[in-house]
């Protein structure tokens, strides 16, 4: 309401096409041209504490340790399996934990306490709540078991939005007329489109980018698949508008 | 040699006591009120470098992720389950991973690189010597398997030490004459004596602390406890002088 007269609402925009590079390696390793993107996949983030017990890593006998970095190293590994299975039906579901500090984090120490960060995304909302539902408990479970505790805290709930059928079309017709290979694919990142859809119908078109580098100096397109993403957009957009 | 004449000399002692907490559960779940110590355990320490790539958490398929992260946590369950196994039948051995930092460390990235510091214990140097050599040979094909690179650094070795067979009887002769209960067992944290036992027959006498911790504010022992550890130190030492 800040914005004032500048505030677009929705509706008043007939679309809204965004271009930009995979950020991943779907498109190099399959060899398409262009990404037809469907939407963006929702995430659910997770701040998972695990408090056991900082005794003499020399002293304390294996039955008697009450571990957290054993119990996280569980957590990790038992997300990263599951995780794998899942994506073998859909591609677009991931799991990562990315962020783990251990304290005291001493050689000698049995790690009493460890902070880790999880996130999972996905275009199946339902898919990545009951992945959630189904690792905590077990998780929980296992760190009963261990003697250590367990704080579960959400801190990130994004539902997957879904692109725009027409302009989806409107991409895959301008692709084929210039003789290019598409696939429709899902972004795992989050892009202006998700928030632009709520004004407007979207579309994306994605160019692969070399070993799906992002965000660091590794990150790399040709001038070819620069210019190919280019047309498609200019293509695109005329199509949009005669329809 | 910078110490001159001062320098003690192999031989010149007749014996060396030495009274310490015992750091570690053991005696206090056994109700026992004096440990017999029958000697120091053997360490091996390692530091170990696991180097994967720092994709997108989002954008990378989960079977095309090099997760370091994911490697280092099967290398930390395999450690304490085999550990465990090994310490049934031998319950000086422990294996610890204490240290793990990850980099980048950002919940939205999968790892590239993971330290850790990885500490074997045991009076049975063949069998921590056989446990490093088997646990790694796993953990490496299990990187190979992941396209992950491991690099290994051996950054300490002790060989354990064995106190005096005679110093140990005078210790559970004098803790039997004066009624007390006793327990034979392996330190599994490093102490004078270990040191001691270049110069002379060397034997320790552990008395129970509370819940085993030690280091922390909540060491503690009772008075009992302590004159208990006091009167065998003055009856071992008569043992001995009388011997």
């Amino acid at each position: 309401m800040l914005l004032g007269n500048a505030l677009r609402g929705a509706g008043s925009i007939a679309a809204f096409l965004e271009l930009h590079i995979e950020q991943g390696r779907v498109l190099e390793n399959e060899g398409d041209a262009i990404g037809v993107v469907s939407g963006i996949v929702g995430i659910s983030q997770y701040k998972l504490s695990i408090v056991g017990q900082a005794d003499h890593a020399g002293t304390t006998p294996m039955n008697l340790r009450r571990d957290a970095m054993v119990c996280a190293a569980y957590l990790i590994n038992n997300v990263h399996e599951a995780a794998s299975l899942t994506s073998q039906s859909d591609d677009s579901f991931v799991a990562t934990v990315g962020k783990v500090n251990v304290f005291p984090n001493a050689s000698n120490s049995i790690p009493e306490i460890v902070e880790m960060e999880l996130e999972i995304r996905g275009k199946d909302y339902n898919k990545v709540q009951e992945f959630v539902s189904s690792v905590m408990t077990r998780f929980k479970s296992k760190a009963m078991d261990m003697g250590v505790s367990v704080t579960v805290e959400n801190c990130g709930e994004k539902e997957p939005v879904f692109f725009d059928a027409n302009i989806m079309g409107a991409i895959e017709k301008s692709t084929n007329d210039l003789g290019l290979s598409s696939a429709r694919l899902f972004s795992g990142a989050g892009h202006d489109a998700a928030y632009m859809a709520n004004l407007a119908p979207v579309g994306m078109i994605f160019v692969p980018c070399q070993s799906g580098r992002s965000h660091c100096p590794e990150e790399s397109i040709t001038p070819e698949q620069a210019e190919a993403g280019c047309l498609v957009l200019k293509g695109s957009l005329k199509e949009i508008d005669a329809s």
